[in-house]
């Protein structure tokens, strides 16, 4: 039985999209926003640096993004889902410990070493975390949409006034531990 | 600028898709499993029944399923999100505290009463609660996709097995209170 | 051999689109058009009310929309196509013949009871029918796009002005009953 | 606001879908069906020659498939729609009247000269109709599927075997006409 | 295992798209450029007559477009692709030597008789050539695409100012020999 | 005016495709063939490693793909496309010439430094040229497909056997000159 669903963006029917100004030259393709990864330190905590829709607008239509993930000693990329792509993910330098958890609720872990990729399918919650003590970790990741999304499922869930009691019967938790979720969130964004 | 995504799924290209047998008749497209809910008294904790794929094969290819939802007094539909489709809720009984959460974090929330719809938009975090005291609360949801998928958070993120590490420095919390979590939302799963 | 065409809508790559005045708040996804049906009688006459993307705007690039079919006894839900999407029925009370003939000309009907479901594959032609001469019938409509799109074939065939002789030959009859069908048409549109 | 929705089929991600016997040569791509055509005189009545994904298996994928349309003098093409594609129609000899009805119920009808294209929008009911008492006239359409599928409404409506009283409440007239209709189409079919 | 790609332009889902002025009539949806090949004789040199969005506005959504082909004795149809269809070729008078090459590096060639179609898969280089010394070739081509676009390779590759000496490289050849390759074009052209 | 056609995958609509052996654990999911390039020297000619379906099958499906491009000083990636889908590329090392042609024939050129990205839009002709006389370039291009597709025109061209006329007629150039080119290329492939 054939079962598939669509994904990625619509590609424009002329080779390009031009922008509101109508003109484009070579550096209309051209994004120089990931030069100051260049010789540029590890960061001291971790850090996602975009290369979508909205920072380079000669994507549009062309169904490609990129995102370096800089990971110092003992960070996490939290649990968090990407609406409307999969993310490949490449691990350029140090050591990676990457999960995600399909509809059926079974989890995949995987440590990954430098050189290796990792495919996060499409819409599901995944996370990355470096457990090593002293090295950083830098990871590219690839994503078959211009505009792939993000939902931080941490902040989602307890920063955005979602009602406690709601909270509190969903997690099964009491209304005390979700106040304390929430205050540590809160003080720490 | 036109930025678009591709949603539902694909059509098939004959009229629709033999089962394995290789024959259909009438019977093939109905589906009787909704029967029980006619005439039946409401659940004593929150329940859903499905008409998808997995249950409807003859939806394979139609883009389309259904969902019941029913609510007993007080108890809410957790937190989940659908990898695959919005979703189109109709409050045919009682009243309904619905919301989501958008990617830049916005909540939307709003108090429905019978007859009223809501969409909750395709991917984004959602929930619903019965605040009522004293009266039950029954929905229909529509979807755009024979399988919309459901990763509902709490079970995904504090009952697979993601290590409390991991969780506690995603939640900015200690490992005491993710273990809470955990041991509560397993105790009643 | 696999033989797909897509259909649905496609989905924006933001979480929503925004509406003309730039700014949402939780009632622009909220549609209240349906709490008429709330204890209201049954109409006398056959009545469909919509929830698509004309009613309710907030379902633009969401795949989704509902109709809601009242049948008193005895009526039809002439032939008709959807050009754009299948139908998902669900037969909330009462009875209902129902039927589709596919492109190879086969009929496939049925006789609903309370509670079924009935999944009519996408562009076929279909109709449903109230044959209890003494109870109405009530459906729900489910639709895997925001716009699904109507052909009512009785309609369309003889009250738009097609010439009598092309419908005579087309129909193989001649220009007398044509006109006797398009005199009764016209007369109770 | 941007509003749409998918056509055509999905492509291959490899070149082209092999066959079941594994091998292809330039025959596989190659249809020789419509040689008939060359030299061949007109027919007596309307008749349709296709190179679909039925006749012609290398156009899987390819979502692009021909019809050529033989109108003796007085024929027509009975009212039908295609439910996945529209149909881009050269009149190659011969003059032609054609319509079509949109969703709204606008008639759209054109008299058409030797060498002109007329396009009718995907899923919409249609017709020609060659009204020369003298010439014939033939036409090539193109389809933006490789299995565009025809339902013919005269047969779809009357010769499937559609119960007499859902019909003629449809139809707002009597039994005795819809078994006339019925009788007719049946006898010519 | 299913692997597709998606093809074709999307669908409207509205009728079709209204023009910038807000108005159709039955013109809209009619093309007479096409008129020019009744009885007119044919060129001295090879000659494209489209069909597509930009001479047909109508065609916008509707997933599909013409190209008329006419080669006097000995010319080609150099070698291109169309980047957003399938072609498939009608040859309606003459004969024809036609090939594609896929991307494995394989050549499929094919001598066409009147009557014949050949498809060539999306994306593929191909070319045709009227080897015949007496007579012209005429060819209707249809595409899944309202703007299939077309790379016409030597005029893309040396006619466009690419550096010498990239060129050189990547042919495995000299610079004196690319810019005899770029004066002849450029010639000509 | 709204124009778009379709690109990307369509995704599966089950989270992930089971290999045909029907079971899955994390290993699936992570591709470790890019491990030879940690601690690898610059190769002594321009190299391209693809993390693509054929060696990832865990990529079926989730619509992304790599590839690693390694230029030693002086080196083309020649001029080619790619039907399938657009091309980000991501110079990590080196400096790089890069440019492509519209289907107008226009050319845009760049001069990328470490840390840029630059996007060739879906099946357009394109190329690199690592123009630095000493030092190695090493890129990452993401793609938005699992399976891409690359035609190398020199190859594509010159390689496969397409007749010596054609092709002359073609490139308005004399069969030697052709002959020439076929030698150069054979020799070197």
């Amino acid at each position: 039985i054939v079962q598939m669903a669509m994904a990625g963006d619509p590609d424009i029917i002329h080779d390009f999209l031009l922008p509101a100004n109508g003109t484009v030259d070579a550096n209309f393709f051209t994004y120089t926003g990931f030069r100051v990864l260049v010789g540029g330190g590890p960061p001291t905590a971790f850090k996602v640096l975009k290369a979508t829709l909205a920072e380079f607008p000669a994507l549009d239509g062309q169904s490609v993004s990129y995102a370096v993930l800089e990971f110092p000693s003992g960070t996490t990329n939290p649990p968090h889902t990407h609406p409307r792509s999969a993310e490949l993910l490449f691990l350029v330098d140090g050591t990676l410990e990457v999960g995600f958890i399909d509809t059926k609720n079974n989890l995949f872990t995987q440590t990954l070493q430098s050189g290796d990729l990792f495919v996060f399918p499409k819409g599901l919650v995944h996370f990355q975390y470096n457990a090593d003590a002293q090295n950083p970790a830098l990871a590219i990741s690839a994503f078959g949409s211009a505009n792939a999304g993000t939902v931080s499922l941490p902040n989602t869930l307890f920063t955005t006034g979602i009602d406690d009691n709601v909270l509190a019967i969903s997690f099964k938790t009491d209304v005390a531990t979700i106040q304390k979720l929430k205050a540590g969130l809160a003080a720490k964004s």
